[in-house]
């Protein structure tokens, strides 16, 4: 067996607690500290999960020497600011999605990262799910023809009330960060970068946006529609069309443990394993990176991000939504 | 039982045929004459369905003082000259879907038919499907809150040869009349008109759409997010999103017998009888309002018409499509 990876966790709201979940399905994962900006929050959440050692501060979990990669864990406003700190400390980071706010300090982080020789990956978890990555390989190998159109929803029941998060322009609200960001990234995954963004959203009062459509167009002929929302709850599907077939994910396709090809009238149903919450993939292809010696991951590459990010400004943009 | 509606059927072709199978289902119905450009091809489709009469033209169908209603089953590209002819000989029609070209056309349509005091319906038999008529009265009656967003899809295979129909401008080509109607007609039904459209699409080398994006806005914050297309199937789908549930239609939305109404969590399937090819519940319609003596129906109203016509217009205007 091989040496454990050992893990620092920075925060301690739900997805980190989540994530210290699925650590525990992986024998080569250890937790060895958590650092909050409360230490008795940062203690409480270490005392629940038997973490040896809780930190009041992000600088002391960037610095402790026994703790190999940060799992950086915040609201997506503080993302940058904590991933930053330990990428300047040396430190391997996993940051959660989005990255950032913007692709501008998503580049930062990616500038920072390279310039120090450190590992950096965005938690975009749905990139490292066995079901995406069998999908891909399908339709790169032609399994569906040429991609003609790509669909994906994700939208949640509200209300919420103005003092939410997720109505907060500072702390990057609305639907677009905190769920477009999935079927923007699913379409990445099989169409790359748009060369033509249509976007139009209602926003709240608060100025973020609760209702999202974009459309994106391709070189190739091929279009995305794709809608997020925090007003009603929609399918959270997703479908890929293509020329001679499809394949198509009925529900929660960005945790997805399977999809049905369909192709000539036929469909075939497949399914892969499930695990935990579904976070351990990415913790196994962060591992393996580390192991590798790698600073970046092939299935959750820096271009990737920086990808999604402009995307997600340009909807932003022509929606009128600012988080400054 | 009442006096039989005796129907006269304008053209030989598909829809015709699948209409003629449908009036068959309804006891009220006799199909007493049919009218073509070629009277050969109007006596072989006649003698086929035990037809009693067939005409070489269509003004003699018009003409016909024992024929109640034509059915305009043309293509397209037709219906308002075959629509205009008949009503101008008072009499009243069904027009196959969509009911013109463009917007001004279905308007002069609906003008000759009031001057004249004359019934005119589009067979967008969609409207008087038992299971979407429910649906509406499901909304209408609050059972998913407020409606905050619509999806419709309906792509079909390809290719088309560039010789087909569906690649002719002059035809009205291309995705949105022969398919896009349908999702911009049920998004109609539950959000009526838009106050914003913004479309984007893949032409043609012939100047038509083969794979056309619609999101439309609403003043109450709700958004449609539809595509059709011509180059890869979809799963021809629908789905009402609300602020307290939605209604599912996973497959062939147009046409269907049923839906999934989803609430907190809990599903429930709705289905309702099945009739041929779908078509009789449009037909009883039409007769029911004949019998009442009614110019226009509540189910497929002139109004309803127009407004999809001209969303359709304003489509092909952003995409740069144009049939002349």
């Amino acid at each position: 067996m091989a040496t454990p990876t050992r893990w620092g966790i920075l925060a301690t709201g739900g997805i980190a607690a989540a994530f210290v979940s699925d650590l525990a399905l992986l024998p080569d994962a250890e937790v060895v500290a958590v650092g909050s900006r409360r230490l008795d929050t940062a203690q409480a959440f270490a005392a629940e999960r038997g973490i040896p050692r809780a930190y009041g501060s992000w600088a002391e979990l960037a610095a402790a020497p026994d703790v190999d990669v940060v799992y950086v864990a915040t609201p997506h406003a503080a993302h940058h600011a904590a991933a930053h700190l330990c990428l300047s400390a040396g430190k391997p980071v996993l940051v959660e999605k989005p990255i950032t706010l913007d692709r501008a300090s998503a580049a930062d982080l990616v500038a920072t990262a390279r310039e120090r020789g450190v590992f950096l990956m965005e938690a975009m978890w749905t990139r490292a799910l066995p079901a995406i990555r069998r999908m891909r390989e399908l339709v790169a190998d032609g399994a569906i023809g040429e991609v003609t159109a790509v669909y994906a929803d994700f939208a949640i029941s509200g209300p919420f009330a103005p003092t939410h998060r997720l109505r907060a322009p500072e702390l990057g609200g609305g639907a677009l960060l905190d769920l477009g960001v999935y079927p923007v990234t699913f379409t990445h995954l099989f169409l790359g970068v748009p060369s033509r963004i249509s976007a139009m959203a209602t926003l709240t009062p608060e100025g973020v946006d609760e209702n999202t459509a974009m459309t994106f167009g391709y070189d190739s002929g091929a279009l995305a529609v794709l809608h997020c929302g925090i007003v009603g709850g929609s399918p959270v599907s997703a479908t890929v069309l293509g020329t001679r077939g499809r394949i198509v994910i009925p529900k929660r396709f960005f945790g997805t443990t399977g999809f049905t090809l369909v192709r000539g009238g036929e469909s075939e149903e497949m399914t892969f394993p499930r695990s935990g919450n579904g976070l351990a993939f990415e913790a196994e292809e962060v591992m393996a990176c580390l192991a590798a010696g790698r600073t970046e991951s092939d299935l959750v590459p820096h271009a990737a991000t920086l990808d999604v990010m402009g995307i997600l400004d340009e909807v932003r943009k022509q929606i009128g939504v600012s988080y400054a």
